[in-house]
């Protein structure tokens, strides 16, 4: 299935969604599991509630509380579940890789909430899903992705996927903040928000992930929102109808300002809504290749 | 919907419950998330199990382990969780008005499951139809509610409900553990058992929350057992039909004993069953007003 | 209902477990709690997945984050949740004894899903049940049980199903992990692996518990890996066609080595697919007796 075309699933959902009578299916008798090493609010209640409006039985693994801690390890912990034949696994998990890994050991579908700073597909999926809804296409559009990029597994994947369906991707960052050899992929770098926002379509603003930064460099919340915190002033530097985005959850005052995110501009609780559609849309596309069992 | 149609509601409800081919599906399809920022054995499995026999389905968010530890507020959550447009989102909070603060937020339908020392609704309301139940009225009886009013969610609910359905309510406490000015309110106030449980048809009795006393007066559990724990003794002070109550979870030994508690006239187990009927009916009550989404 | 007669009912649960079309709804409109006291992956997932897959509403209880904080007696716990109108309770408990105490205060079905160091029934019979579907019968079978008998739970409740259906148990282990008077009770033991796995059937592994051990005795992974680790060159010692269990989770390269726990005569993933169905055999043989509440 292509990517527009699972956009294109994933808008019926929303009405799938909204209405209690168009409710589907699909998945009934169906075992899906939410496998996440790390917390997560809105990703796993997005899976969960996704999974539960198409019928699937849902089980969430609390993986703190877990075996793990009797020093079993992430490939016996899914190599267990697999055994009891759910159909889907979710999974999050704090190392690069690991849902891959994860994914060569089992027998039933894998989906990818999220592992270490490496992908997050289903959040460029929606992110893409809730662009697509405001500016009637992606094709074409400037799309400025700015903050943390170092850190970000949002942001490697929209840079993937928003670049497959034709949207130009500028990566705007503190110098410490972009990846090594960004630049030879062919997406443009900007250190200053003035120049790295004008003309953009899309402004993305990232967390500033601080937990993730050991030692090295911890920018001050209070330069880094003075350089790269999205307010009112740096906004107008983009297209006059620009839409801010931002995965969630937010540090208001350090990344981006309150009036901005809860502004006219905003596509941020829009993009919770979209978050669980492009769900629904990902388990129902994989509903139709599983197994009879 | 006044308070008595609530109750005849619930009344309803407990055959539903006790009967499995009475379930309903007044539910089906809906979301109902139990967002609790307070553990809580009892209150989050009654409305899990109530929201389960109406059909809904039914996600509880593990706040401890969420976003809010990523420094998103208690507002940022809820608007996100809104967006995944769930019908009915419990709520329970540490701090007193967080609820309606967080109600006037959303555009779903919003269950006060106990915020702070101010409120826990369904608990009063449980505790009246269990009254109402087994005395076959409320107006008119004579209600001691005992112990640690100052920090009692259940005896500041219990207080108002109770009147405005006709109890008369006391409250009998050490001067310490009553809110200063309560008397100025109309309820008549109590520092000896023996005065306060005179005539009483219904003892209902507080756990004493020591966790929420900081530093200036945690009386002695032998103590405060001896001047205010209910023993056979001291309920001998009440009418001699009078049926004694407790929220739970109880300190045995300390605001009540266990051959009261677990005696002829303790109505403890039967108020937890009637916990699950009134959540029932307010569910139910408010699935007649949800929009058709 | 005997022995054979469950693991009859478990062979036919095992289809519907693995065919959608074939799922029941013998537990629809009931519901089941799981009270695990002591975090457990396999075993909780198993019971949650199989009462879904039966139908019935099942709720997980988050018993360290919850009203035992407060204060409250397991029983009290019980009792509550009893009153919630279940129609079947799964507990776990860190102490034995703890869930036969349980059942006496409830008047709804309970399941021991591990009582300390005691029994753990669920998991003897599913050890059962993949002994009969791979050697076509259990009854004159030699099963060796090696490692940590004295802290399993597991062990205990296999010697005591496996003897009952026929099959020869014994136990092999270092002297300080076989349980003081077990050689009085009809058990051969031995403390060498080369004697102890001559001419098995089945050798059946277990998980050693150090965290269970305080202080006396705690063996060094390595020294306890040379004399007791299953490898190829001790599961050379038991007959040719003999199988490999463990009840899982593993400590590779301290009970068993990887290359046995993955190799042709392992069927511990096995094992996890047959705890799905044996639970689900007891879920749906409790059913029939179940109260039509």
């Amino acid at each position: 299935m292509d990517i527009q075309a699972l956009l294109d699933l994933a808008d019926e959902q929303v009405e799938v969604s909204r209405q209690v009578e168009k409710r589907k299916t699909t998945l009934r008798g169906r075992t899906q599991i939410n496998l996440f090493f790390e917390a997560s609010t809105r990703t796993q209640s997005s899976f969960e509630i996704a999974g539960k409006r198409l019928g699937a039985d849902v089980m969430n693994m609390q993986v703190g509380s877990s075996s793990v801690k009797k020093g079993e390890t992430l490939i016996d912990t899914a190599v267990t579940l697999n055994a009891m034949r759910p159909d889907i696994i979710v999974v999050r998990h704090h190392a690069a890789g690991a849902v891959h890994l994860l994914a060569q050991k089992v027998d039933c579908s894998v989906v990818n909430a999220g592992d270490g700073a490496h992908e997050h597909p289903t959040q460029a999926l929606l992110d893409a899903l809730t662009i697509r809804r405001n500016k009637g296409r992606i094709e074409g559009l400037t799309v400025a992705i700015c903050g943390d990029i170092l850190h970000s597994r949002v942001a490697r994947s929209n840079m993937i996927l928003l670049a497959a369906i034709g949207a130009r991707v500028r990566l705007v960052a503190p110098s410490t903040l972009i990846p090594p050899g960004i630049a030879r992929l062919g997406f443009e770098t900007f250190t200053s928000m003035k120049d790295g926002l004008k003309d953009a379509d899309i402004v993305m603003m990232l967390r500033l992930q601080r937990e993730r930064m050991n030692g090295s460099f911890v920018p001050s919340v209070k330069e880094y929102f003075r350089f790269y915190g999205l307010d009112q002033e740096k906004l107008s530097y983009a297209k006059p109808d620009a839409l801010v985005m931002h995965p969630g959850p937010m540090n208001r005052g350090v990344e981006i300002s309150s009036d901005v995110a809860d502004g006219a501009q905003s596509l941020i609780r829009e993009q919770v809504e979209m978050g669980v559609a492009v769900r629904m849309a990902v388990l129902e596309a994989l509903a139709s290749h599983l197994p009879n069992r």
